[in-house]
């Protein structure tokens, strides 16, 4: 976290612990604080306050913003059996086991073929898209493997969809991966719903903000009090939602100047690994189409469960898969499906870059690898 | 929030700050944090840590619990028609519409009668216990009147019921107002599923602790990760879990002695109120069916949301009804349900006390409240 984010979270742990739903001075001071955060993320996401919704972090934004769709269109006199939803197969499990528990309630689930380095296909979208289809739900950049996604191109083509059966079709983007290093103003981004994390822009764990169009009509998947204009019952963690606001804003501030700095490092790293390392497959695409913090190669034949606790004990955390597909063994389902190659998907290595990492930091961890490949290789010989 | 509880939230903001599904040194430290709270939250309620479970608060704790049976039920091949829950029509919001949401889909929702005081009537619950009964969810102690109930009592008749029909029943109480007056010993409280909302024991907002027994099976409510063994997807919070076990440790530690200096308290300001105000009503019961910390009293005639606005001009932050009821007009459901009296139900006013109330601090208060009441009483003369 962000010494600034931290800080401004710490007068609500002790002084204003008011719950803001009472009416009381102490209530209304802290229902203030999070009406600021909210206009605080509607100007740097550039739409109207009261399209932001705070919730308990990016999975239950997920849940709720692909949940809450197909249960508004159920109240709505709908049947499961009448909704379809598209989406890819490399979408983090938080969207990906959503969809799953729809199907199995009976909602079709139709996946968009991606190319080699993860690319959503339009011509296998284009096929897709039908009258029943009510929801779209793709990632901004896939967090494995970096893939940005042609989100204009993929919108014009619900639009069109939109036009020829006379229906609405809601466009889901998880953009959890974003804010650092890509615009997330609502008119690029073009999404009816855009879920975000702050913890992965510095800011808090345990806070998530979801950003909603004007048409979209929501229900909740959680039940209670009136909180978040009916969308997210529970008391409000203010702490957390003023401290994530911050981190959005300072994120998207100046995304353009991080994201060309780092971008260039993630280059250079690339170009080193194709010397350095020349039987690594790098996974994911290259230049723009790539977040600028994200490196993830394949080194078939390499244990890199075991590779990543060499690596940590020499200081360098790097991961082989999401996080929230669990540790342990198993292959990367990221790139099983993009490659179809067990032995690359065994072996994946995942290096995100920081802000401020530099090519000279990352030199020693390319070191450290190459003697690690090295020695296994003289074992198994 | 606790001072102390603040400053062990500190170092998992900047220092250690790794995600806690991650292979390496800053995802295991923060791992062992959690596990470490879960070992506090365990010996604090004398369960095992396995059944433990940390959620985003005490709202999706309950929605957890309820939602979470009865999805573990519908898996398992039963139909929402054949289920039947049993609840009072007294309990938090988070209760109630959670159980109203699984009511649209087909499951029966069985009211228990309650007294005067707000005690739900056992005879009662004797009559809707059932072949089809799966679930009986009733609060500790009532959020807005402080009842009690006996819950040795409930679970005994549950337990009856059990094997005479041969089937199982399980039972959830919301213990979000009890830790720090109330044992929350799982033998005593003797739950299938017991909520905990720290922020009710001065500890974190937007962190909730379920304990379950060893014979529940649940299934989550939020789909995505792994974490939290299956049943609460999501990058866990982990200042605020760590947070939250310590203040549920400091609260359950000396809850005795604490809720018994308290309760003299309450006790002498009762009696005030009744010489001081000798119009008002006394809302639940006394004595130690009452929750140490609860005063609620209704004063017939008096708009009531006015007065809290006046006291909270005097410095009392007071209010009216749960405030996840919601703000502004209306009757308090609680208070309407014992009382059946509109009069009564629209004119509540809820004192609550903290560790620190003394009387001395309470009689100013009942000083500007009976000031304002002559003022509205001459107005309308």
């Amino acid at each position: 976290m962000r010494p600034e984010v931290v800080k401004v979270m710490q007068p609500y742990f002790e002084q204003y612990f008011g719950n803001p739903s009472a009416v009381h001075k102490e209530g209304m001071k802290t229902k203030q604080a999070i009406e600021t955060a909210r206009e605080q993320v509607a100007k740097a996401v550039q739409v109207r306050p009261e399209f932001v919704t705070f919730t308990g972090g990016g999975t239950e934004g997920n849940n709720l913003a692909i949940t809450g769709i197909i249960n508004a269109l159920l109240e709505n006199g709908k049947e499961y059996s009448e909704l379809e939803v598209i989406t890819t197969k490399i979408e983090h499990p938080s969207v990906t086991k959503t969809i799953d528990q729809l199907n199995k309630k009976g909602v079709q689930a139709n996946y968009i073929e991606v190319d080699n380095v993860g690319r959503v296909n339009l011509e296998s979208l284009k096929g897709l898209l039908n009258e029943k289809t009510v929801l779209v739900s793709v990632s901004y950049a896939n967090s494995e493997i970096g893939v940005v996604q042609p989100l204009r191109q993929i919108k014009k083509l619900i639009n069109q969809a939109e036009e020829k059966f006379g229906t609405k079709i809601y466009f889901h983007v998880d953009g959890a991966q974003a804010p650092l290093w890509l615009t997330c103003r609502a008119d690029s981004v073009g999404a009816d719903l855009f879920t975000l994390d702050t913890a992965k822009c510095r800011g808090p764990k345990g806070v998530g903000i979801l950003i909603r169009s004007r048409r979209v009509k929501l229900s909740p998947v959680l039940y209670g009090g009136g909180q978040e204009n009916g969308l997210r019952a529970g008391t409000e963690n203010v702490a957390g939602i003023v401290g994530a606001s911050l981190a959005l804003e300072l994120a998207t501030n100046d995304f353009k100047d991080r994201a060309g700095r780092v971008a260039k490092v993630r280059d250079k790293i690339l170009a080193l690994i194709a010397i350095e390392l020349p039987q690594a497959i790098i996974n994911g695409p290259a230049g723009d189409a790539r977040i600028a913090n994200n490196i993830n190669i394949s080194i078939p034949g390499l244990d890199t469960e075991f590779a990543t606790v060499v690596l940590d004990q020499a200081g360098f955390a790097v991961s082989t898969k999401s996080a929230c597909a669990g540790a342990g063994g198993g292959e990367s389902l990221v790139v099983k499906e993009i490659s179809a190659d067990p032995a690359r998907s065994a072996s994946t290595l995942r290096i995100t870059l920081g802000p401020d990492t530099k090519t000279s930091d990352i030199q020693p961890l390319l070191e450290v690898l190459k003697r690690h490949i090295k020695q296994m290789s003289a074992l198994t010989k």
